[in-house]
């Protein structure tokens, strides 16, 4: 992975992977911005964490800490698909891209995906690909993402 | 899951998980129907058999195999993935779901995806989604699908 532990040039962000501890950083705080996520007690986090590390470089979850506030700032998944088609091929799944309201402008989003897909191919993948809203196309598409089928 | 293994009505094609054998009943064949999907030897595809099989019943492949001829003439899969939104909840990804040319028409396809969806659910995922071209947007509304965002 190229871009692991990367430094964002003239700050102190890196991206680095989800670590169990993140639960006190806010990272589901940062999530409830995306979508629903409720509170979960220090045991199902540490249970689900436990099981999506289980998969090692198969699904990787990432996010960058503002060092200065220790607070998750920005977050990312990706998952390899593993299938028969494209000679036994793999696809990269990127989802639950977020970055803090508070810290927007500052290209995280983009360092975010960057890392996913940087770590996707590294796996082999012969695609990557996420589902958007129409108003997060344009985001994507600076990223080097084309628009291509619907999803249901 | 409770389709596993259920009979279609009248005749004697059943929906069941993909087995090893089934590179020798033309499971590539139907795949190429698809997208590309280039011969790979016995021991890539046992390999990659195995590599999903570790995953349990988070990825799960199905076909239905037509008795009489011995060919597999319908496949789809789907894996589970673990999220951390909606309090660690669950999401299916139903992908590669493809009928032969030459059985159309017998809800085959409405077949694969109930299993896939039923297996799914059965998991316990929030929610079932998939991309698909526009070609095929009817008939994953006709599967009770609804369009949400787009693929990139």
């Amino acid at each position: 992975m190229e871009n692991s532990n990367s430094s964002i040039e003239g700050n102190n962000l890196r991206v680095r992977k989800l670590e169990l501890s993140d639960k006190s950083k806010g990272f589901l705080e940062l999530l409830r911005q995306l979508t629903v996520c409720d509170s979960v007690s220090d045991k199902e986090f540490e249970d689900r964490f436990k099981e999506i590390s289980m998969y090692g470089d198969d699904h990787v979850i990432c996010v960058i800490e503002d060092e200065i506030s220790g607070k998750i700032i920005a977050s990312g998944s990706v998952f390899i698909e593993k299938k028969f088609i494209r000679k036994c091929g793999k696809v990269g799944h990127i989802e639950d891209v977020v970055v803090d309201a508070g810290s927007r402008g500052m290209q995280l989003g983009k360092k975010i995906v960057g890392f996913l897909a940087d770590h996707a191919r590294s796996m082999g993948c012969y695609k990557v690909i996420l589902d958007c809203s129409d108003e997060n196309k344009m985001f994507y598409e600076k990223c080097g993402f084309k628009k291509k089928e619907i999803q249901m």
